[in-house]
């Protein structure tokens, strides 16, 4: 059965971190949104025109008649089917409370640029997205971040992966934080490598995976941009601190 | 085996949606940190002292060798055991994607008093709350609570609750939800029950069950306070739209 991810198109956003562990495991996915059916596809479900398993928002997927809807319940739900996390309960609660924690940093991520209102425009927040985005890379990076690595020097397999002694969806989640945050913040970030030695290999490690890296060169993997969760306004960018 | 629950002393905060299964299901547990342990045995697994598996932050629930973290996480682990979610996958993967959404919300909401920096004070980022509570009650509140309010009117099984014929751990969250809005802007919520007849009507229903009538006379439920989620600011709070 071919599984349908429903997410906006023209964007990585949220979509992303289901889209690499699809990728990652070669599996047999269409991307909804982008394809023919297009955009209203998706917002049929949305606005409940297929009854009531109706998701809040993208990203959904939808594998038979089963809808999943939000990020790490997809990823807890394709995990052990595509492989990607270790099969035992313990594990597998441990990773999804570590895909959770991914899920409150992106959400902070998103509001440096937009702490105010979603629905007004980055231009009319801009003052207190540089004040939020000055708080995000003092305290917040660290403290999430740092939380990251800790993780993976605390693992047990000291494989250099987030859980057990393999590549799980977590990885594949850091993976797309450390490129999205040093897309938006190129100068903060320029210390990444030395400040999170270990997220930064696990970063280079899942870069070199032989299906990620034909994902990151074929044309289903857009480029950063600034509809997205990680945008760059240098405005919002600042020395390391 | 007891379930021990760790969450900060002296707030409902995000460790209440928690509470609230437990105390429906009479299960027998344990509030760490309010015990003669208190907050540091809670301190010692954020800090890693227990090893790998340390929580990025409370809540977490312990039940026996296992940690679970963050409260949709704990609730999906907890719903089948308690009889608080349907077994069938169908069901429980949608009750989760439904939690994750309160997840959500439940950020915004505690943005609307931190949209700056979770670090500072609320007094230090004042102005820049109003605008954010602003936007939250005139499109958010909207949008989240009109969102729970079609999921219970489309439920096929038109129990009034969200999830199929019985009480899930979804409802007590939307109790929760809809007695921590009406505290924190009791202004713009005065017609909150004729906006959202059939989540008002669910929290009164959850209020009136034997374990949570109970459990709310008690002394372990907390009383709002100016320390968790849902905070009472009057400079925040304004007309209905």
């Amino acid at each position: 059965m071919t599984y349908e991810l429903y997410y906006w198109d023209g964007l990585q956003g949220r979509g992303e971190f289901v889209r690499l562990a699809l990728e990652e495991a070669g599996a047999d996915y269409v991307d909804v949104a982008r394809g023919e059916r297009g955009t209203p596809s998706m917002m049929d479900y949305i606005h409940g025109k297929h009854g009531y398993e109706m998701p809040f928002a993208p990203p959904f997927l939808k594998d038979g008649e089963l809808i999943v809807s939000h990020v790490a319940n997809i990823l807890n739900y394709l995990g052990p089917k595509l492989g990607l996390v270790p099969k035992d309960e313990k594990s597998r609660i441990f990773a999804h409370g570590l895909q959770l924690t991914i899920t409150d940093f992106i959400t902070e991520v998103h509001d440096t640029h937009h702490p105010i209102s979603t629905g007004d425009y980055y231009e009319d927040q801009k003052q207190e997205a540089r004040a939020r985005s000055k708080a995000f890379l003092k305290h917040r990076v660290p403290k999430f971040i740092g939380y990251f690595e800790r993780i993976i020097a605390a693992n047990p397999a000291k494989s250099g992966h987030a859980v057990g002694d393999g590549l799980t969806y977590v990885d594949l989640s850091l993976f797309q934080l450390a490129e999205g945050l040093a897309y938006a913040f190129p100068r903060a970030m320029k210390n990444f490598d030395k400040d999170y030695p270990g997220v930064a290999r696990l970063r280079d490690a899942v870069a070199k995976r032989k299906n990620i890296e034909a994902y990151l060169k074929s044309k289903r993997r857009l480029a950063f941009n600034e509809s997205g969760i990680f945008r760059h306004y240098p405005d919002l960018d600042q020395e390391p601190a």
